[in-house]
């Protein structure tokens, strides 16, 4: 591949035309971020142009190079390169740039515009998705290429800004890739020296060369990020790595092109403004119009030809890949397809049914073991890891393989880096052919919450194992005891989150978590051990709807006179508290809620069949009980813990904050008198 | 000072006492992490005995050195040296390590236990405390500080271990801290090469030493982290430093001591076993039994009279200083203190009851800046500061001057971090002398979530002004758009949201947050211009509740038909709907409710003052609505958004939602008809 062709005339170049757009797109929605387009467009032109192998026909080719956009604020130079360079987005859609319902919103959004491969803005987590897409890669390299047939190749390219930069996830996401050796990245620094508070020099004084080395990178320093020669070169040294990601460290001015603004912080997020603009036509020799590019530059920009010519080369190779390892073929579309191995139903159902380890008295993180032990082996794509708790989460199994420096394997240690390895899952997600599941302590979800927020705004599946999910964690004390936690996840729009009470409910959490295909699952576990119940087959498959009755005395009634309502480990509380309400005589009804978000999914006459109208509730999780005021009403009880924790054995915190079956039968007999 | 002194009778060292206290302790509590204390054992030996200027019976001295442990699972080893050096922390309140209400919890504790600086253990966060503590000790010297009375003048010391290095909170605050040069700060790296998933060479492999280099930190790499001379030497280079922070890396063996099981990861987090401490004892001929040291050891620890005599010195300057700069030192004390300038309340009370810029329609982050202008000379332990988002969130005044090399200034840009900001105000709120509050966009507080929860657990000062909360910044998108996040932030315990609706309401709820001096504050502001409302000197301190009655159409009746309840820039919306209602002849009642956490703390009778039983209730909030089902109850509606926001202009984002005066009308009907 060749350096982009110059354009000769004008003074303007290809680039231009991304800089034009930036700044009439801003200036005509009034709001966004001309800066950095303006200042990577002479980087977007070198790798776009020179080097990305991509075809617009075809957003989702699986062999293309990924590009990532991590300071997502720029969004206007993404519109403009897929515009550019032929996607379906039509220079209409440029011109609607932040407007209601158009494919060119504020942040680039993946799945509302072609070629967007991740959805960002919340910066430093682009770059962590860009690291998860490398390393899924190389694992799908590593297991389906084969001599001769090496239909998995490409890079992922990510353009970075000082404040992904500055960022603690770019420290956690960026440590790790040099740890594995991720050679396929290569990302593109942003050195423009400007944030949004000014030059960065009072905040922000890292040698960020040295740090790079220090994790283990190719680091590529000082280059002119407005010399395509220069570029060139150093994409091309990038490329010819093979055991070290690369950063190339590019010097720009922010805003170039722009005659008095370029190298100040009011060109990063302002429109430039009409005068600024006129000059900056001027000073080009630009006579084209907003949202029009000059025929020649147009031409030089379009991609679709040499794009379709490299998808029907890599067409032929995997054409001839699939003559040869047919199964391996299918088996690599059936992964990107994202289509679930047929036989996994039935060893769920085999799961649920069997009388099992599952159903022995175990705490849910261990049970949550069990299910990946059985269903290991039938679904390939499963990829574990753990924030270096994997002994505690329970997330390996017997068959599990570190990811070695090959990219062999399933499993990763990715270290003390919450936030890093939700976004990285994201990432792996987004690339396809890997279910992701990482595991922490649940409190530390805290640390990933807003990757977990991603993964719902994109519609990933990424499976939290979230382990020592209340005060039953005991002597670690409150700070590694949740207590917002549930309730806090189970109000990201989109999020699923699963407590379960005993191993079947643990199992069934599973299977929902892995066949939902539009959006993550939370599955929130127990440290200590939990007692397994027994249940009908209505009642297995009741489970799966988030919320159902689990155990009912009626002592000659039509109907319950109280129905007590719980998740996780505090089910056996509740169930507790109707045997001794039932030797009363009280009519009573235990449900067990696992998960509140599929119940209220539900249609009304289900969920009416489970918490009948009228009939007064009495709630119990281990957690704030603000959330269960909407499940109890007024008319009802909810119990929980609306302080922080403390450090003691876990039976000894359940007596100190009440939550018992004998406060609860209290609570019950209140509620019944009160009705 | 000289290194610490050798103890010759046994083969056993004073560090060895801090060895089987940490391993007897976890052995009797049958939880918690013996690795860390064994491992580091000869570096708080070095440090405690030999640099430590802090005097045990007072564990407040103003001047005194901090220490942090910022591997708070290491708690054993503090508790050790606490009770070693003569802290008034009873042999026998080891004994009860991590039991119910023990002095000895699983993680430190602030204010739980005497010589605790800060609470740790959610790793990484220490490290920022620290970095704080160091950013306050800099510029209370620079500010209070005379020639010939140097009154502030002491060292912040921490420890921390491959978990706080691993997480990228780590990058933030010490690329920060190299370029604030805060050269006071000592970091005792614990290099023992094991995290919980084993050796961390599989995921960790930076070059620890030369990431610092790269952040302008002093490094004394490879040092025997054993040898007490090496160790002694190091600490007296750092010393010595007045320019850059220093990291000492200590190559360490985890659980060093234990004969078979030191060096491997089974010694992080489990107790020993009898048999290994056991021998341990043979080995080290330590006959002392559990909880016992021998008396020359525990002579060689006591740090009482040193430490009197170290803190009488003090006194003596302090006396000197206070004679000749009265005001001064009064001043310090008074900061010192946490009580706020007596004139504060006046400053408060005349901007909220006078008709100047805060009546006007503004945003309420302008309206906060407009606070912030008025109160600001009167406090000068305000300490302010952003996440990159300074011009945005209107966090600075004019007479903001931005932290220098010297210490000088009141203001920080903190760079784009905000969960390094959030736990770095947390470490100068315990530090004292400064009521520290940063800015963030609010849905960037998700990235700090844990550090505002820290802050509530530690009943810290700290406050968050969290601007753009809601739909209503417009294009920025969903990724920038807060839905959750109010609701979210209200169920972490003891932490404070507000949420004004106009100028009024944000000067008290800026009032709220600097007169609470048990816990952090969050201040969720808008972009957009809102309404301003006129309001009683009744109404204005009933503001202060939580919840008030805005306004109120009777018609002629005594109740209202229907109670409309809305927070922030949806309080103008219920207000155009009670003027529609209310022309239809609907008796109507608007209760503001800015922070629902202080509504609901008031007394009954208030809160049924406001919003009266049995009067159907519709409130309204540009985010979920399950929230606010609890305040509904199952006859009223809640008004918001379940989904991701949107990219477009704001207004038509509100319309778009159904967020409209003429939707709470239909609302407001439907509930009455139903009533």
């Amino acid at each position: 591949m060749n350096a982009p062709e110059k354009i000769t005339a004008t003074t303007a170049t290809p680039a231009d035309a991304l800089r034009f757009l930036a700044a009439d797109a801003v200036e005509k929605a009034k709001s966004g971020h001309p800066g950095a387009p303006m200042g990577m467009a002479d980087i977007a032109d070198v790798l776009w142009r020179g080097h990305l192998r991509h075809n617009p026909a075809d957003p989702k080719w699986l062999n293309r190079d990924r590009f990532v956009l991590s300071n997502g604020h720029g969004s206007m130079l993404l519109y403009s390169l897929l515009h550019l360079t032929g996607y379906d987005l039509r220079m209409e859609e440029l011109a609607q740039f932040r407007q209601m319902h158009s494919r060119t919103p504020g942040h680039p959004e993946v799945e509302v515009t072609p070629g967007v491969e991740t959805t960002t803005g919340p910066l430093g987590q682009g770059l962590s998705n860009a690291v998860g897409m490398a390393l899924a890669e190389k694992m799908l390299a590593a297991s389906f290429n084969r001599p001769g047939h090496v239909v998995i190749d490409h890079h992922t390219y990510v353009f970075v800004g000082d404040g992904c930069m500055m960022e603690g996830i770019s420290h956690e996401v960026s440590s790790l890739a040099g740890t594995l050796g991720l050679s396929k990245l290569i990302c593109f620094y942003d050195d423009n020296g400007i944030s949004i508070d000014g030059n960065v020099a009072g905040w922000f004084a890292d040698d960020t060369p040295k740090r790079f080395a220090a994790y283990g990178w190719n680091v590529i320093a000082a280059v002119d990020g407005h010399d395509v020669d220069a570029l060139d070169l150093a994409i091309r040294q990038a490329k010819s790595q093979n055991s070290q990601p690369t950063l190339i460290c590019c010097k720009t001015v922010i805003g170039k092109g722009a005659p008095t603004k370029a190298g100040g912080h009011d060109v990063h997020g302002a429109p430039l403004g009409a005068i600024e603009i006129a000059a900056m036509r001027a000073q080009k020799g630009w006579t084209a119009g907003p949202f029009e590019v000059p025929s020649d530059i147009a031409k030089a920009w379009d991609a679709r030809t040499t794009g379709a010519a490299r998808q029907a080369e890599w067409n032929e190779l995997f054409s001839a890949y699939q003559a040869e390892h047919p199964a391996l073929a299918g088996e690599l579309l059936r992964r990107m397809g994202g289509t679930l191995p047929a036989n996994l139903t039935e060893v769920f159902s085999q799961l649920v049914h069997a009388d099992g380890d599952l159903q022995k008295k175990v705490a849910t993180r261990k049970a949550s073991q069990i299910v990946l032990e059985h269903i290991s082996a039938t679904l390939p794509e499963f990829f574990g890891g753990s924030a270096d708790l994997t002994g505690s989460n329970l997330t390996n199994v017997k068959a599990s393989v570190w990811v070695n420096h090959h990219g062999s394997g399933n499993y990763l240690s990715y270290g003390v880096r919450e936030f890093g390895m939700a976004a990285m899952m994201n990432g792996m997600a987004l690339y396809g052919g890997f279910i992701p599941f990482g595991g922490t302590f649940m409190t530390f979800s805290d640390y990933s919450r807003n990757a977990i927020r991603m993964a719902a705004l994109m519609k990933q599946r990424v499976i939290h194992v979230l382990t020592h999910d209340s005060i039953g964690l005991g002597e670690d004390g409150p700070t590694h005891q949740p207590i917002e936690h549930a309730a806090s996840l189970r109000l990201i729009p989109n999020n699923r989150l699963w407590r379960p009470c005993d191993g079947v409910e643990t199992a069934i959490a599973w299977q929902a978590a892995i066949s939902r295909t539009d959006g993550p699952t939370c599955l929130i576990l127990s440290r200590q051990a939990l007692t397994p119940f027994s249940r009908s087959t209505t009642q297995i498959s009741d489970a799966a709807k988030g919320g159902y009755v689990l155990s009912e005395t009626l002592s000659g009634l039509s109907t319950p006179q109280v129905v007590l309502i719980a998740t996780g480990s505090e089910v056996e509380i509740a169930a507790a508290a109707a045997v001794q309400l039932s030797n009363a005589g009280i009519a009573v009804r235990v449900v067990s809620m696992p998960c509140v978000e599929a119940f209220y999914a539900q249609d009304a006459m289900y969920r009416k069949h489970v918490l009948p109208d009228g009939i007064p509730r009495v709630s119990i999780e281990a957690g704030v009980t603000w959330f269960w005021r909407a499940i109890v009403g007024e008319s009802g009880s909810a119990m929980g813990i609306d302080t922080f924790g403390e450090s003691a054995p876990a039976e000894q915190l359940y007596a100190h904050f009440k939550l018992t079956p004998e406060h609860m039968v209290e609570r019950a007999l209140a509620v019944i008198k009160e009705s």
